[in-house]
């Protein structure tokens, strides 16, 4: 297997943290999104849709998107299970990494990429440049808010989001929380039980890459 | 089991469309969002984030989201497989499913929810109202155009997106095609293989529902 990664985005920290959590080393290239080494032709080869992050697979498959290399992971190596025991937890695990990549890391992108200048014309990850339509930036606020509000209501009940264990659906929510501190956004003290369920996750090893 | 539905939208098409190609027979209440009943207090007690659709397990279990709702329903019942047999289809299903929610059904709620008046300060789905922002409009047309061109490209390599058999991908993206009709767009004459993919996904039974 062959991983292409990127230190400083969101996206491929979801997939480096499930796969610390797997107790995998796989072999791992650097692309620098901020050099802009994704638009460049060797890693279009790799992938023509130019995101991070990718794993090439053993049998030589190609898989874009944070969930196509989660469930292929799962698949091959199944312990510790990250997405599920019983159908019911599959269920939830699916449930909440939706919610966190719709109702989290969507609008926290859309504040991001439509008001930063790093990101003048590349409002939209992706091969084709798309200009910024700033208007967005103040909605992308008030769901951000709101989606703290939302976790806190869940982690008052659960101590993870998909219930009683560590899943592929708080990977996904710590790591767009955490990247909220690029808006200047933050769970604040009100969000008690978000807080404590984000020290917790941010404690484990897989956090620290 | 129980499914709520709704018959005009695309997101409880997609959850009903599986289930039939599951085979199974589950008992279903129709939720209209037309006249705002996701909103109110009966529905919302049922699921407090006012959205469609939902199915409610055997154990009790809310499921929300769409691949909450297919991860649920592939281990609960396996046959026929929509979710990929090996770990490389496996992980090739959430692959294209997540490109055709963020590059197809993303940027088309994003040109209807922003500009229709039926959807007047009701631009993101849930309980809370949002203003729209029209200005979001212009760069929704295009990315369904970019997102037309990227199945061409993939359907000319592979019957369905995610290599030789139907799947929970085929599904997502054929609904979100079929319901760019509400923004006027559609696959055209130079997308020769994406219209021949989408007459053969038509035809299926499950479509018809």
């Amino acid at each position: 297997m062959l991983f292409y990664d990127c230190s400083t985005a969101p996206n491929p920290r979801r997939a480096r943290m499930f796969i610390a959590e797997k107790g995998l080393q796989i072999e791992t290239h650097e692309v620098s999104i901020a050099k802009g080494e994704q638009l460049q032709a060797d890693f279009r080869a790799v992938n023509p849709r130019a995101t991070l992050p990718v794993l090439v697979t053993d049998e030589g498959t190609v898989l874009t998107e944070n969930l196509g290399i989660a469930a292929y992971l799962e698949a091959r190596f199944p312990e510790p299970p990250l997405m599920g025991r019983s159908a019911d937890e599959q269920g939830l695990v699916l449930m909440w990494n939706a919610i966190a990549e719709q109702q989290g890391g969507a609008p926290i992108a859309d504040v991001l990429r439509n008001t930063h200048p790093a990101f003048e014309n590349r409002a939209i990850p992706g091969p084709i440049d798309y200009a910024q339509v700033p208007e967005i930036a103040e909605r992308g606020r008030a769901r951000v808010a709101a989606f703290f509000d939302l976790l806190e209501t869940r982690l008052q009940d659960s101590p993870y989001l998909a219930g009683d264990r560590f899943t592929l659906a708080d990977i996904t929510t710590f790591v767009f929380v955490d990247f909220a501190r690029v808006i200047k956004m933050r769970p604040e003290a009100r969000h008690g039980a978000a807080l404590t369920w984000l020290d917790k996750i941010k404690a484990r090893p897989s956090a620290q890459l």
